[in-house]
């Protein structure tokens, strides 16, 4: 907590700001209120990001630095601690639109980030702070995609990590953190659980210079999410869509998406009103929909079940913000099963070719429940977001063959393959 | 073979011309000479080929209809029948080159493509040839890598397709195929054995309109890795490297990236030389470094072993050609053992944050012992290729924790993790 401040080279952020009380702060390591414990977030000058202009965005480069005059830290390129993530597809989900009756359809599919999920965003802009704060190793607690970026992003960069996870991950995601070379710690316990032990390990002296990316950075780390909301309103042309379905783990993507199109909106860059925002949760952990639906923002626990295993936080941190982002918009929340989670990624594969993790298979099943329910317009142009690649929970999905046969015309035939 | 002929609006591409007797034909659905056998190639009129320049490239999509001017089909967007691979990025591989003893050199990481790997460049090539062709239904013989990207561009599309792989392939590579909802066919035999099925069903009525993107259409669809040797020159700065070294199946990446740069000087885009090309083959599959050794260009076809399963083709067409290329750029070829391959998985992941497949693997361990041999001069500027995901092989290596423990800082400390 106590590593140095140093400048943020011509960052717009002048501080950190407490979501509940509103008390302020320096840029340093620090993600909760020291009055109130409430969490803190990144504070901005609104001169300096309303210098921001979309030639300037424009001329950058194709990843999520275009975006650096509306993030903390990176605005040097010589500063970014960064696997250059960004720029993913937005894909015209035509064929999905139409099996849904709906009549603008949009997938925001980060399966092509460098891990291969969304979580390269968020690490990029949080090591980056991290290393201009003086830390010199690089940590993280994590249900898989995040252990696989920070590792990735700590053997690029050079630089010592230690990650921890559950220890009852998807087999590809312990691998594709393990192959990098740095420490992999497995926790026998939930998600919950290897949290609570990192936020513990913030605060001894052997962790005093290791920034874990969702702890003691969280501030910077959340920011990057911002720019799966930008990215959208740039490859829609400077237009936000009506409505957005988002997964929820924390709660925080959501609300940082929601915050991306505000600060668009109140800087100029986009002319539209701010999107319904949507949230999706698996039935096996659904603690922030629940709330949603009580007609409360106070969150109860729960301990996760079920094969979303990456959106399986029983305790979110930002649940009451994305409640909050939900209301505000007029939008809403749902939890699917399993089986539908299933579903939701066969449908998708088969309508777009994007094969994603069960997170999006959990977006497209709530996408469908919504317009079943009737919370959701079809007739609106909507954006669902995928945030992680099938290839990490392809356990999840039975893929396979549709026929077995010998190497022969003769066998083909047999089979059926020749009409 | 006998699908209609139609116009290819605005391509710079002429007709197929044999590779061995020069004998030509219009642009149809055909692969093998009539007169000789000899494997077709897509023939370009060099006047409209020196009509691209920089700039009109540099105004294109950041994937790799930015060449369409240099491709046989895609020039009108129209026509495109595409997920939009490629623009994946060049790595700076400071620290692999310094642990090898390295002046420059750079990782052409193709992971990032919409199926992750480098065959979705051909993929998009074929498929929108084939379109153009009238064909309706698509296909082909695949070791893994393209079936995923043939299933999705077909479900992207909305074309039914029909894929056909060796029934022993990776798991991950069956899933990210049938997922998409094809038919997806597993032979009981080798990839030479689904090769030569599919062969003979491009010969049935039954399969008069179905594109096999590496049977039939296969001249169109080998065009597609010349992409590959056009964007490192542009990503390099309109320059071309010294060395590459790029991994061989059939043979025919080699050579379409040597094709890339040899045009890329012919019409002036870039001054260099061609670089010295180098492949990389793994040891249970090496007929054409073999034949490259002995002096030949006789290829003695093999029955493949080993991890390397993305390249073990025992009897490949583009052989002798990829030898020529080897010959005439002043390169070699070598082939790596399944542990050399293994640990040049996590020597490029612990280095670069690039996690390869196996075929990247065999590339990595063959760099360092062509470095060994003397062969590669460890002073010029390097390119190596990856080509797929890691993600797809992780069964190869051993991705396991490096600690298990119990979620307490107790427990953290008796595990070493606090010095």
């Amino acid at each position: 907590m106590s590593a140095p401040t140093v400048p943020f080279t011509a960052s717009p952020a002048i501080g950190l700001v407490c979501r509940a009380c509103q008390a302020k702060y320096p840029l340093i390591a620090q993600h909760a209120c020291w009055n109130c414990f409430g969490p803190l977030e990144v504070d901005y000058d609104p001169a300096l990001l309303a210098k921001v202009t979309r030639e300037q965005i424009e001329s950058g480069p194709q990843n999520i630095w275009r975006y650096a005059g509306l993030l903390p830290a990176g605005v040097d390129p010589a500063t970014r601690v960064t696997l250059n993530p960004g720029m993913t597809p937005l894909v015209d989900a035509t064929n999905l639109a139409r099996e849904l009756g709906m009549k603008k359809l949009w997938v925001k599919d980060d399966s092509g980030n460098p891990t291969h999920s969304f979580k390269d965003r968020v690490v990029s802009v949080a090591l980056t702070a991290a290393a201009q704060l003086g830390f010199d190793r690089f940590a993280c607690a994590s249900t898989g995609n995040l252990a696989n970026s920070v590792a990735a992003h700590a053997a690029r960069a050079g630089v010592p990590s230690i990650v921890f996870i559950p220890y009852d991950l998807e087999a590809g995601k312990v691998t594709a953190s393990a192959v990098y070379g740095g420490t992999l710690v497995a926790i026998e316990g939930s998600y919950d659980d290897v949290n609570r032990l990192c936020s513990e390990l913030t605060e001894t002296d052997e962790f005093e210079t290791t920034a874990f990316v969702n702890v003691n950075v969280r501030p910077f780390y959340a920011e990057g999410s911002k720019t799966l909301g930008y990215e959208v309103a740039e490859q829609l042309g400077w237009r936000l869509p009506e409505q957005v379905v988002i997964p929820m783990a924390s709660g925080e993507l959501l609300t940082k998406v929601d915050k991306a199109f505000e600060e668009l909106v109140q800087i100029g860059l986009v002319d539209a009103a701010v999107p319904r925002v949507f949230g999706a949760q698996s039935a096996g952990c659904d603690p922030i929909a629940t709330a949603l639906k009580a007609g409360t923002d106070e969150i109860t626990p729960v301990k996760p079940t079920g094969i979303a295993k990456s959106l399986n936080i029983g305790d979110p941190a930002a649940g009451p913000y994305a409640i909050e982002s939900v209301r505000r918009t007029g939008g809403w929340m749902e939890s699917v099963t399993d089986d539908e989670i299933r579903d939701g990624i066969r449908l998708l594969a088969r309508t777009t070719g994007v094969f994603a993790e069960t997170a999006g298979g959990v977006v497209v099943a709530t996408l469908q429940k919504l317009l079943r329910e009737g919370k959701l317009d079809p007739e609106a142009e909507t954006v669902i977001y995928n945030t992680g690649d099938g290839l990490k929970t392809a356990d999840a999905i039975d893929g396979r063959p549709t026929h077995q046969v010998k190497p022969s015309l003769k066998a083909a035939r047999e089979a059926g393959l020749l009409g």
